[in-house]
C-alpha cells in the first residue's frame, strides 16, 4: 500500500473532489447535459478548447464525446471544420481567464455558438461569455485570486497539491461521471463505444 | 448537488481510487521516485509516452515534472531532442499492449534508457521492457483481458465507468500525489512550481 | 532582395524540387489520386501519419484534404476513430523506416486498410508495406543511407539544406500541386475551400 | 514525369517563391538572423507560435531551432516554460490577424520578449506589435484582403494553389534558407544537427 506523503496527497485530492461534487450545482449539470444531447440530435458540431493541463481534461472528455458519437473537434488540432452558428464550444478554465481560452471563447460567441464553461468563477471573462457554466470548485494557479470556494472545501489549511491540481482532478472525474449519464440517456453501451475507439494505436 | 447517474459514477469512480491505492505498491512507488529524482540530478532527460487518454494522464505528469525543474519531453511534439543512455522513458498504458508505446519502449531499450511503466498488467509486453513497473490496478479497453485486478477492487459487478476510465483516472490521481512526493523531497514550494508555469497561454 | 547564404541555399532548394518533381512517377501520382477520390466516392476515412518534419508535411496535405470535404483524421491526435477495411491510409517518411509509422502501417495493414506512402525508399519496411507508392526523391536524414537519389537530381556536391529538407519541402509542394488536382476533378472551388476552412483560431 | 494539373501547380508554387524570395527585404532577414543568434548567446528562450498551416510551418523551423542548439519551445504543446523579459516569440500568420496569434503576441509583448512576425502584411495587428517584421510575400486565406503583392509577383490572374498556400510554402522555404545560414554563422555541421535530432519516433 502507498504510504507517505503520496498516500497523504492522494487522499486529501479524493476528499476535496468527493466534497468539491456536493458543491456542483445539479441544475447546471443538468444544464450541459441537456445542451450537448440537443445538439448532438441537431447534428451540431462541439468543439473543446482548454490550455495546459485543463486543456489536457477537456482533450480526455472530447474523446470519450467521440466514442458517444458525437460530432467533437478540439481547438488547436490539424482537423478543424469551421464553427457555425448552433454548434457549443466547451470550455475548461479554473480561473476562466486563460487568455487564449477567452479569444477563442469570444470567436465562438461573435460566430454564433453556444458556450458551456466548466470554471471555478462564473464572474471571470469565460464566466460572462459563457451560456452554460458547470461551477467547479477548485484553485486557481492564480496567487492572486480569493480562492474562497477552496476554503470552504477543505478548510483554512492550504492544500497539499499544488496549483491547480484539485481544479482539474475534480473536472476530469466530473466529466467522467458526465460520461455515464450521456451514456445512459443516448442508450448506448460500453461496447458500442469500444467500436468508436481508435485501433490504430 | 450533483445527482443521479453522475453521481452514482463519480463516487464509484473515486471510491476505485480509493481502493486501488491500497493495492498500489510502495516499493513500486519508491522505486519510481528515486529513479526519476536521480536521473534529476544526474542531469538526464525524461521522456514521456502515451497513448489516447492514457496519453493525456501522461502530458499531465509531464507538465508537472517540468514545473518541478525535470528536462522533460514528449514523444510526439514537436520540441523532442534525442535520447541517450541513462535517460528516463515513462510509459503510460493501462493494457501494456498500445503498439506506438510498446515501439517507443523498445526504442528506447535499445538506446539505453531506463524504462518506467505504469500498467495494469505486468506481464504484458511493456511491462517486460520495463526496468521499473508501478502496476495501477484498472480495466482496460481490451475486452478479451481477464480484468481481475478490478474485480479484486470493485468485485464482480461490472463498473459503470466505460473503458480503460477507471486506470485512467487513478494513474492521473496517483501522479499527482507523487508530485507532491516528488516537491518534498526536492524542497520545492508551490511558488516555485508556478514560476517555472507557462505564462503565455 | 535576400542575399548570402540564406539566399543561395533558397535557390538550391527550389531548384532541387524542380528536378525532383521531373522524376516523379506520373503513374504513382495517378494512383495515389484515384486512390483518394475513391475513398472519398465510398465515405471511407483517411488516416495521416508522419513524424518530425515529415508528420508537420502529412498534416499541412490532411488540413487540406478535410478543405476539400475529405473524412480525415491524424494518427496521434485526440479525435480519432477507429480504422475500418478499406479506410486509407496517407504515411509520409523519407526513409521509410520510421519505428512508429512502420508500427502504425503495419497496424493499419492488419485491420483492411489500403496504404499510400509517400518516401524515397520503395524497398523500405513503409515501402513493402504499401499499396500505392509515390517516390519523392530526396535525402534522409540517415548517414549510412545510400542516397543515390538525391545525387541524381543535384550531382555529386553535398546539398547545402540539412538532412531530410529536401524529401521534405519537395513532399510539401507536390501534395499542394495534387491538391489543386483533386479539387479540379471534385470541381471544387477555392471559396468552397474557404467554407471548410476553421474559423475559430 | 508528374503532368496535368498538379504539374501546373507545382510549376506556379516554385515560380512564386522564386519572385517572392527576390521581394523579401535582405536587411529585414539579417535582422532576424541578428536577433535570433543574440538570443541564443544570450541563452534567451525562442518561442513560436501559428496556427493551422501557418503553424506547421513554424513548428517545421522550430525543430530545425532545436537541432541548431536553441532553446526553443511551441505555444500549445505540452512542455512549455515561462517566458521571461528578452526572450523572443517568432510568430507566423500570413494575414497578421489570427486572433490566437495575436493574443500571443500581446501577452508575449507585455511580459518584455521581442517578437519576430512572419508575415505579408506589416500594418496588421501582428505587424503592428512585432520588434522585428520579415515580410512574406503572400496570398492569405482571406477574401476581403487586397493582396496587392500577390498580384506583383504573379501578376493579374488568380493563382492556382488556394487559400494560403503560397504564403505558406514561401514561408517554409525561406525559413529552411535560414537555417543554412544559421548553420553557417554558428559553424554548425550537418552532423551536429543530427546528433540533435530525436532518435525515438
Amino acid at each position: 500500500m502507498v504510504s507517505g506523503v503520496t498516500k497523504d496527497a492522494i487522499l486529501e485530492i479524493l476528499d476535496f473532489i468527493h466534497k468539491a461534487v456536493e458543491l456542483i450545482n445539479d441544475f447546471e449539470k443538468e444544464n450541459m447535459v441537456n445542451t450537448l444531447l440537443e445538439a448532438r440530435k441537431e447534428g451540431r458540431r462541439i468543439f473543446i478548447v482548454g490550455a495546459g493541463r485543463s486543456g489536457l481534461v477537456a482533450k480526455a472528455f472530447a474523446m470519450r464525446l467521440l466514442h458517444l458519437g458525437f460530432n467533437v473537434y478540439v481547438i488547436g488540432e490539424t482537423i478543424l471544420p469551421p464553427m457555425n452558428k448552433g454548434d457549443i464550444l466547451v470550455a475548461v478554465s479554473g480561473s476562466g481567464r486563460t487568455k487564449t481560452v477567452v479569444t477563442v471563447a469570444e470567436a465562438a460567441k461573435s460566430l454564433g455558438a453556444k458556450i458551456i464553461a466548466l470554471t471555478t468563477y462564473p464572474e471571470s471573462p469565460l464566466g460572462k461569455l459563457a451560456d452554460v457554466i458547470v461551477r467547479i470548485p477548485g484553485r486557481t494557479k492564480l496567487a492572486t485570486e480569493e480562492d474562497y470556494i477552496i476554503r470552504q472545501v477543505i478548510g483554512v489549511h492550504e492544500p497539499l497539491a499544488p496549483l491547480g491540481t484539485l481544479f482539474e482532478a475534480t473536472t476530469l472525474i466530473f466529466l467522467d461521471g458526465l460520461v455515464v449519464e450521456l451514456m445512459n440517456k443516448l442508450g448506448v453501451s460500453e461496447s458500442e463505444l469500444r467500436e468508436k475507439h481508435a485501433n490504430i494505436e
